[in-house]
């Protein structure tokens, strides 16, 4: 755990030079705008530790897999994210001495992001080997109003020196992945090309074949106006293109380089047009300039604030930390575009390859549909019915038939990027997650159209999939599903996981219900369904009630509780108060089978379900499972603490809600778990979002009731947060005394708050005190 | 399955040029004596399909682990034997053209292992591209008379034309490992160095740091008598040394080449001294001469054949497959070094590393023990008694502590080499596997004193990895051992694996039986043990009983079955016979995943315990158990079918029996799995002994008598075999009516035979009937 950055309501501070911080700061001052991804590495040149990272979303490479023993089953490749152009690089020259901070006296190091307006700056003076002495102010920003394009503005001055200043802005698409399994580039140049003032590279992916262009034009301002220089020096060399500008440059001179780039990407044009697009687009923020560009960008992230942000006051730390983790998703996805999806480190890094997990469905989903219009939360969904022929062919090859759908754990594209047996073959609870999502932003946006359109489809081919992959027992005469790991990864290859048969049984019913309701509502829809799918509604739906009546649900009379999986009370049932504190991260400090066998939990299986399907569930079994597993549970999944803080605060448990919340809500910013230099956690800071608005704001949804059940933590004085909800827009203020609603919409709105029933009128406020 | 050798006798025959299959005969052609094998690589050029494999006992290179998902605790490398110098190689041109089968259209091609005598003999007429037409004739061994040299003799005749016969031969080191993990090679150059006739190279392997010098003196004669040649060209090229002769040749004419070569390793010598040893052994084999040797080889083989042997009468191919696996079991391990083992493929290809597994405990002493002498055995345990600080560190790094040993599942060094965690970490009834060893040794030699000298502190390093790996549940008043895989790698990560509960509980008894029975013998011998090994002997051995007393060791009342592991018996319960055959073998068809939850059996775990402890269960236990697995058992290892053709003899199913027999007797010959090319199933070839020997033959020992119970399969005429016993050398040999016993020792033996118990008098032949 680190503690090096400033607390501030809306900025992210670093001052002094940390290099050894580096990447950590690199993933943390990341920006983007959905469409791309950049680290906060350096304009200049740097030969310290860095982790180059610039991201395209969509563009992805696969790279052969890389496996101490093959399985039959497993994938031929794991699908990447992309190191893609460099397209912030500017490198300094003062009489031919190149600027580069690894090697200078660095003083005055900042750096900070503001969230607010979406932008990195960064400034520092350095006295280089020769002692010169420079200062350098520089501001650079993804545009979210262009998304195209990107601008930057990189200020030098020398301090006690006149001489010769190399501006070199340049474009280099000669990067690799630093995870690649075989050690190979990935991008292969189409074209360098280099104008007045410009430079493009457009290069392809090998394998994928996808083509980006990636391109820049700059301007040199002196005293706030353009300055025209003799001539440049263009240079082109394999995947690279940059121009060299010589200047003369007197002492306190400040010279600026604004550079405006843009990357175009073979997902939106066809390839021959991508210099051209690339052009254009380049050419647009250079006519817009910095600052209109800049105006833009603080308008357009002032517009999603107004909708996403949470106020918390009493506390900047935890203030800082939920609009951080806000600023980051958005950066990360903006839900324009059904192709793409939320990896777990978004665009901050290479690991996990950038592809969509779970984790989309299950805590991604309820912060983009409660702070974004319904069209994202869909796209989200729609996202996994592109891929349902693809999930089909994945369940072929693991030896289902007959249109079962088993939705890859990893994925880029559709197909199975991961290759753990046990993950993935075995961790097919997320098959259930996409059929809850279905459920859940039906549930949330009343968007029961959905079905017809979509969903239906995704649940036959999934409900297809539980009724085979379950076998009856003669035995016990029951069903059951064996060799699972559930989402607590510390189990592999059990039997009968609680939250697996559980989802198996609710997916088997979701889809009758969903079947039943498309009859009645769009009965032309349903025949068209049943015909693609070949489905044999009568003998399969009647397989199904049999599976779902039968299923084996593992409860312990005794204890009272959901049962993880068999054999799991045979374990030495010990708690985290016995794990010393040297023994912790377990999966730091054990061997995986020590893990395996011991009675920890990476995330509550049963907890998770329990969440999921709260209303099922009286409050006296949710009290003895949440007191049977949480004392067991090391939350080293970044997942985790949400759920415990959702289930805590709706038990009364305050101060284990708060506490469950700050585990993850500075997880990156404090680099709790000396990870953050990977990449930021992205999408468990969806679960944050959750612990605060369902966890401590009470938020959930009731028989299609909007409810609000929320406390103050201690040490807040107010916590504020805004939330869509079927065309309304409501804010919700907690403060000592009670909860204010307001309702921004015209119409009148019934919710119930602190399990009361209130209506909200249009327009207004309501106030509901405490108890 | 192929079929493209004949049977015969004594020899594998290969007749007619098949490329296709070369990998395949490579393997099964390859020769060694212990120290070096050689697959059967042509001596001269070939750039058709081959697998390049000469190998030097006890060598090896730890290669970088390469694992998709890193786990806690895995090695940082895998030790492979090491693919050393080709010593074998002769280049021939003519006229410039370089001899090479897969260029020439090939007749007359004929490959043979005479197994009685141990050579390799290959001859063939090639026509050239350039229309030349040449017979060559070659043979070549690996002396085991003395097992520092290996001899070739190559002839050669132009058939059609006069010209100029270059012959090139040369020791290359300049090879690779075909499974290298990062493609790298493991050789660097030490010294090459060429004289008239000769040449070496001495090469060292990075990172281990072995040396090798390997070295050859070649001499060329026409009509039996060595010619002189003007002169010959040195080649010395990086890690290569060679001469060129250049001689006229003449239509009909003969040349022969005899290479005698050395490799000499940093195993035995210091490293300055490897040059020196290399030359010295060069030369003792050209001054003895290519004949003389072949006879040393002649006699050292039919000395090894009279202890060994075992005779099929009415059935070539039963009697060409039990001679090839001796021979090749004898090839691999002579048991005269007690740092060597016996790799799965022995040295006949690169797969599975060359490394060390159960596999020698449990299926290749019982054949040691029973066809050479005593120390043979004997050094096989000692081998582990080395490695018994490295098993004790290697549980330390799975947090096991106070000297707890854990062998590894898969070493060249006692360090563990492999990287999958339910196998690495779980698949611990390996453990076991090496006290039985121990047990097993002294039960059949009778050579109690091992146990003082060496066994004891294996078995308590061993009995405290039990005590610490299982955990007592209070839930069920009972201790248990979870998340294990079993023999039957089909299950990995459960719970209560029958077989290793009941192993673990035997260890402890036996260990303190150990304990009891070194206190009465040695005293001395106790206290330096359990000071070395910091003892608490009354708390420790309390534990142990405690625990043995307390082993959960699932069980069904209902079928009256061993449980293989906590719900095994919820599956589906097929058996094979549901299986369809386009579905085998499983490990082939079906993912992983399919393959751990169904109910079949790749070496039934359950059988391999009652097996191993056959004496402590009645007969009918036997039986319900193995009619419950052997039906579910697929026989997927090669090391499956001779446990099941023990017990199926033992329980009277002689048709199941053969079959069983027949599984693995011809497995490499008719290439059955479809891996031959890969290198033989080495030490699956003492399985075939053992299900000869103590299936068939009905041999076990019970209460220090040896017991014979055997019948003759239907194509049989007779089955004879030779066994060691406690100072005697039985020889049996069972007819349609009865069995003949011959005690060729001197004094007098009591053995039971066929139920009865038979008194052998001394250098006498005895009948028993059948009844």
């Amino acid at each position: 755990m680190k503690n090096y950055l400033l607390h501030d309501e809306w900025k992210i501070i670093e001052e002094g030079f940390n290099p050894e911080y580096n990447r950590i700061s690199e993933s943390i001052f990341s920006i983007g705008n959905g469409r791309i991804g950049q680290r906060a590495n350096f304009e200049e040149d740097y030969t310290g530790d860095s982790l180059q990272g610039s991201y395209v979303a969509g563009v992805y490479y696969p790279d052969k897999t890389r496996v101490g023993w093959w399985k039959n089953g497993y994938p031929e490749y794991f699908a990447k994210v992309l190191n893609a152009a460099n397209w912030i690089g500017i490198r300094i020259d003062f009489d031919g001495e190149t600027l580069n901070l690894a090697d200078c006296q660095v003083s005055a190091f900042r750096r900070e992001l503001n969230m607010r307006e979406g932008y990195l700056e960064r400034s520092f003076t350095a006295l280089t080997k020769s002692g010169k002495k420079v200062k350098v102010a520089a501001r650079r920003f993804c545009s979210i109003a262009d998304d195209e394009t990107a601008a930057i503005r990189y200020a030098v001055t020398p301090l006690n020196f006149s001489g010769t200043l190399t501006i070199t802005p340049y474009i280099s698409a000669d990067v690799k992945n630093q995870d690649s399994n075989y050690d190979e580039k990935f991008w292969l140049e189409i074209m360098v090309k280099t104008k007045k003032k410009q430079a493009y590279v457009l290069a392809e992916t090998k394998k994928t074949g996808f083509q980006v262009c990636t391109g820049m034009k700059f301007a040199i301002h002196r005293e706030g106006k353009e300055i025209d220089f003799p001539s440049s020096l263009r240079i082109q060399k394999e995947k690279y293109a940059g121009c060299t500008v010589d200047l003369k440059c007197k002492e306190g001179q400040e010279t600026v380089v604004y550079k405006y780039a843009a990357n175009i990407s073979s997902l939106n044009y066809p390839n021959e047009d991508l210099y051209e697009k690339c052009k254009e687009a380049v050419d647009r923020a250079f006519t817009k300039g910095f600052d209109q560009m800049m105006a833009d960008q603080a308008a357009a992230w002032q517009r999603k604030w107004d909708e996403a942000d949470i106020l918390i006051e009493g506390d900047v730390a935890a203030q800082q930390a939920i609009r951080f983790n806000i600023f980051q998703l958005y950066q990360t996805y903006t839900g324009e575009d059904e192709r793409l999806n939320i990896g777990p480190k978004g665009f901050t890094g290479e690991k996990y390859g950038g592809s969509t997990y779970w984790d989309t469905e299950a805590y991604c989903l309820p912060f983009y549909m409660a702070t974004a219009d319904q069209h994202v939360g869909r796209n989200l969904l729609v996202y996994r019915y592109k891929h349902l022929e693809k999930a089909i062919e994945n369940a072929g090859k693991l030896g289902f038939s007959n249109g079962a759908a088993l939705y890859p754990m990893v994925t880029m594209n559709g197909e199975e990027c991961h290759n753990e047996w046990e993950i993935t073959f075995e961790e097919i609870h997320r098959n259930g997650a996409i059929a809850y999502a279905i459920f859940d932003y039906i549930r949330y946006t009343g968007d029961q159209g959905y079905l017809a359109e979509y969903g239906l489809e995704v649940l036959i081919g999934i409900a297809r999939f539980w009724a085979q992959r379950c076998h009856y027992s003669q035995r016990r005469k029951k069903y059951m599903i064996h060799g699972v790991t559930g989402p607590n990864e510390y189990e592999n290859n059990v039997n009968n996981n609680w939250y697996t048969n559980y989802l198996a049984v609710w997916c088997l019913k979701y889809t009758a219900e969903a079947l039943a309701h498309v009859r009645k509502t769009n009965p032309t829809a349903l025949v068209a369904i049943a015909n693609k799918a070949r489905f044999d509604e009568e003998n399969e739906t009647r397989n199904w009630k049999k599976i779902a009546a039968g299923m084996y649900l593992p409860h312990d009379e005794k204890l009272g509780v959901f049962v993880q999986h068999d054999g799991f009370l045979d374990k030495d049932l010990l708690t985290v108060a016995d794990l010393p504190a040297d023994q912790r991260p377990i999966n730091q400090k054990w061997s995986w089978d020590r893990i395996l066998r011991s009675v920890f939990i990476k995330q509550a299986d049963v907890l998770q379900g329990l969440y999921f399907f709260e209303d099922k569930f009286d409050e006296a079994t949710l009290r003895r499972n949440f007191d049977f597993y949480e004392p067991r549970t090391v939350h080293e999944s970044s997942l985790s603490p949400c759920v415990h803080a959702i289930l805590a605060a709706r038990l009364g448990k305050r101060d284990k809600a708060y506490e469950m919340y700050l585990r993850t809500a500075r997880l990156d910013l404090d680099d709790y778990n000396n990870d953050t230099e990977d990449g930021l956690h992205i999408t468990s800071m969806a679960g944050t979002w959750l612990a605060v608005v369902k966890g401590l704001g009470g938020m959930r949804v009731h028989k299609d009731i909007l409810e609000f059940d929320p406390f103050l933590p201690e040490k807040w004085e107010t916590l504020s947060f805004k939330i869509r909800w079927r065309g309304f827009f409501i804010e919700t203020k907690v403060t000592r005394s009670g909860v204010v609603l307001i309702n921004h919409a015209d119409g009148t709105l019934d919710v119930k708050v602190l399990g009361t029933k209130v209506r909200l009128k249009g327009n207004s406020q309501t106030e509901i005190p405490f108890k």
